[in-house]
């Protein structure tokens, strides 16, 4: 079987050689190189290139090298042909540990310890227990799932909100935008790991935060459009927030002379809550593979109509 | 039963309507009221009133409202005197919660991103993921077992070192002198809780530091006369250390002109890791109260050979 990656060029060299060698049946070829490019059935990209089905007309599924697919316009591509994100475990645990730093770091009031630092202020304030902090999930797929799972073992009061009903163990699940403001009203420190679609880009404005609680906390891991930067500034001003932590941006780099690179209640991070990790990604892709050559559905299958 | 509390003043006068409320046969008095002097049997005090046997000649043991007893001058006290310090879950909650924090923080490089994002600088670094992060913590009582519980739980390589054997699940323990060497060499990020005691006073000096692989970083949560603050600072330029994320310094509060506070590598708060909590404690602090009544070895009574 002939596949293509276009990605990241170490990772691609170390796929190239760990297939070679456990399965040696897949021909890897690293884009530009191509091999027949008739004969290549899967390709395996950040970005494809234009024009994917010209380039390869056989081609019978594109998987994603990372955890979402938003950065594919799939109204360029085929309606039939399976578009696949990563589902690794070395993707979920880096973001479990984004998750729970940026939450604990929340809840202790760490950002403003950091401003009291800069200021040599030696002044405590009272600890909540985590008991008594409402953290709220935004998404529940793998990510979400597990980020829950890590703060629930914490002691936090975990609540979580999706499109579609879920049951998580410990963790009161609503769902649907008729539950979203009741969530809201319950997440001291809301995190979103939505996936981008047309439904979630600019959901995180100044509606949703004015429905959290008075001087709640933001963590934002899902994607860039998804917040309205002036709003989430406003709320800071305002008070309705207290602070943020924020991995993602559009644009992404996020230009130096933007205000929350300097904002004092706000962590900024060069997305870099999770990476795909080498060794466990490329064992993930070789289930995938076998998998498609086996017909079955491959993990991590995209909804083309809902988006993710 | 008669008690005194000298401490601060809003938690004792939550506790005394909680005893008066739950144990009403125990008469809590708050500092500097003590009743009938010769009647008090127990003394609850972060700081005991000097000549402490002559105020309360009938004194049968004296309680630390806080984790450590290291703020008592044994010396001063009778060696026959029990002397206890505080065991509750609040207490050892919250320093799980600031340990996971600072653990993860330096795992996840977050000291360089947040120096980065002074500077308004987008750079990713890559991620080494959890399983290839030893983390080692220094003190294996209450706080240190709860924390590396957390720590295993996130996938860390864990391992403890104390004075004296000790066997956790999923941890590398190391004990005494002897084996400290080897300890540190495993610790790419240093915890240290332990007690402060004439044996651990100026532990965290540059023998130590050199010991521990080129690039470690330190998580200080132990008492600040452990740590000799000039050899942090040498070990911090020449590259020995990356980090540190410091809570307790000596003394406390630390001058506004003192260097870690402004130091790039450096984390400091004002002893916050944690706090006796009111509600949990209170309950702790009854159970003791009870084993006293009947005979019964307290929760937390301290070697006074060893010092803690």
């Amino acid at each position: 079987m002939h596949i293509v990656y276009k990605s990241e060029a170490t990772r691609g060299a170390h796929w190239q050689r760990w297939l070679a060698k456990y399965a040696p049946d897949v021909q890897m070829h690293i884009w530009p190189d191509v091999g027949d490019a008739e004969q290549v059935e899967l390709l395996v990209a950040w970005q494809p290139p234009e024009d994917v089905m010209a380039t390869f007309p056989n081609l019978k599924a594109l998987l994603s090298v990372g955890a979402g697919a938003d950065q594919f316009d799939l109204s360029q591509l085929p309606a039939e042909l399976p578009v696949v994100r990563m589902i690794e475990p070395g993707l979920t645990q880096g973001m479990v540990e984004y998750v729970t730093f940026a939450v604990l770091g929340l809840h202790r009031d760490m950002p403003r310890y950091f401003q009291q630092q800069r200021a040599a202020q030696w002044q405590t304030h009272p600890i909540r227990t985590a008991n008594q902090r409402r953290v709220g999930v935004m998404g529940l797929g793998e990510l979400g799932q597990a980020s829950l799972q890590q703060l629930v073992s914490l002691g936090f009061d975990c609540a979580g909100w999706s499109r579609t009903p879920r049951d998580i163990a410990g963790v009161r699940c609503w769902h649907g935008a008729n539950q979203l403001g009741e969530f809201l009203a319950h997440s001291d420190i809301l995190v979103c790991l939505l996936p981008l679609t047309e439904s979630t880009r600019g959901l995180l404005n100044a509606e949703l935060f004015a429905q959290l609680p008075k001087g709640a906390a933001l963590v934002q891991v899902g994607r860039g459009p998804q917040l309205v930067d002036d709003h989430l500034l406003t709320a800071l001003d305002s008070g309705q927030l207290s602070a943020a932590v924020i991995d993602v941006t559009d644009p992404e780099p996020l230009p130096p002379e933007h205000p929350f690179w300097q904002h004092p209640a706000i962590w900024l991070t060069p997305h870099i809550a999770s990476q795909t990790q080498i060794d466990s990604a490329v064992a993930a892709l070789l289930d995938n593979l076998r998998r498609y050559q086996r017909g079955e559905p491959m993990v991590g299958l995209i909804d083309r109509k809902r988006g993710y």
